[in-house]
């Protein structure tokens, strides 16, 4: 029997775990640090087996996924060098890949690191709310390096084929941290500035649909969240300047009362949204499911 | 048998109407302009009767909903003010309450207007689209004026409860543009500013939830939006501004890596997030239905 080793059983390596589960002819192994975590993925059933121990297991794990906060992956690279099995696959989690590719240049020949990041979450962390279809219709974007097997990389669709993930988009580590700063950081510093106004607690019975889903990822893992901005600062920032400029504009046509400015952005933007809407649900037709 | 007279059957005036059939002993009369709309409401019974003379209609009317856009509401109550039926509800859906609340000024006297704003929309517009559904849960806010009769008062609220509001929301004019700017209006500038940026049509497989999530209302009706922005400009101008300064903040501390403030302002923002979902989710059992 061959063997996946998942090192950190929190929301995500935790329903990564759960849902590896009876893949093919893998044991599922669940690194784990504190005994709270030992005990409620024991009640779970969230591996097959669980340890306090990775660098025990980790001569013999054939695929090793490291579900730990970014700065734990990278510390755990550097650690356990020179323990991963030779010709093993090594997969992450982690939504900045730049960083992390760049940290796992240093292992040993030999050791296939893919860098991967499940587009999926929830707002709140932990192993209790881990759940084996958290991965359902998402986003699985891989980075793999140029070194990367075909082999690996068929293993890793499988893998996300069982796992239920909805697509498998392959990408450079530059371009994932480009769109990845759009599509999920901004959207997470938004959320977080939105419940920044005094009138967050005076609110209610006011708020409709989309204040609730705008400001639903507000509750973030601060220490989390600073790792991933600060290790994606460049493309965060331009990021949020363009979103500043774009507010601003449209705060000056309001101010000036100039409704033909006002109506032209707007008639602009909403047309925009409609074609992407368009065109995702064409893509969605066509788009392979692994 | 009294008349609900409903003038304007888009989205909400045609779910409104469809909601309101069979309410008490009131006969519930659509008034449409275009031939198209009159044939869809027809063929999907969204009122017990059409017309496109509500001229006709409003003396005999016991309820009127005017359900227009901001502008075509505030030109209904001026081309017809002295056709409302005396001792007659008047009330309306718009976003914006202070403007319709001084064109309803000028009402002869005996004709009760009180504004109401009903929580519940959809990112398409039309009769197509209404559905008797669509305010199951969602906030009816009611802004009476200084004269709103007790009875009427409570004609409104068995009206909400007819139609499944989650509850009654009573409040000035001024507070609710206020709430508003913040809770609505502020989040669709940041849709369609978000929409705004190039990469929108290049980030697809990288989009998760909190994307969909917060770009969701981008695809609204320019003229309609220009009309509740321009209206609303100083409390919206506000929050605008104060977006603007507090996602400045965290760009800067990102910029400079200063992780320690970074860290603080998302740990503050995080449990403010936290602690109003603790109080809505308390305020939802205590709340009455109506």
């Amino acid at each position: 029997m061959k063997k996946i080793l998942v090192a950190g059983l929190g929301l995500i390596g935790g329903s990564l775990a759960m849902a590896l589960r009876g893949f093919e002819d893998f044991e599922v192994v669940g690194a784990v640090r504190s005994q709270a975590t030992f005990e409620k993925a024991r009640a779970m059933g969230a591996a097959d087996r669980l340890t306090f121990d990775p660098a025990a297991e980790l001569p013999g794990a054939d695929v090793v996924i490291l579900c730990q906060d970014p700065a734990g992956i990278i510390a755990f690279l550097e650690e356990h060098r020179d323990r991963f099995k030779p010709g093993c696959l090594v997969w992450d989690v982690c939504g900045v890949k730049t960083a992390v590719m760049e940290a796992a240049n240093r292992l040993p020949r030999g050791v296939d690191f893919i860098g991967c990041h499940p587009m999926a979450g929830k707002e709140v962390s932990g192993i209790a709310n881990a759940e084996p279809g958290l991965f359902r219709n998402t986003h699985f974007i891989v980075t793999p390096g140029p070194e990367a097997t075909a082999e690996h990389l068929d293993l890793l669709r499988r893998m996300a084929d069982w796992c239920k993930f909805g697509d498998v988009i392959e990408t450079t580590p530059e371009r994932h941290d480009e769109m990845i700063a759009y599509t999920s950081q901004l959207m997470h510093i938004i959320a977080v500035s939105v419940c920044d106004n005094d009138e967050l607690f005076s609110c209610q019975g006011f708020e409709g649909g989309s204040f609730r889903d705008c400001t639903r990822v507000a509750a973030l893992d601060p220490a989390m969240w600073t790792q991933l901005f600060t290790l994606n600062a460049p493309a965060l920032t331009k990021m949020a300047a363009a979103l500043e400029a774009r507010i601003h504009q449209y705060r000056t046509a309001i101010e000036n009362n100039d409704r033909e400015a006002l109506r032209a952005m707007l008639a602009h933007a909403s047309d925009r949204k409609k074609r992407i809407n368009l065109e995702r649900a064409r893509g969605d037709d066509v788009r392979p499911s692994f």
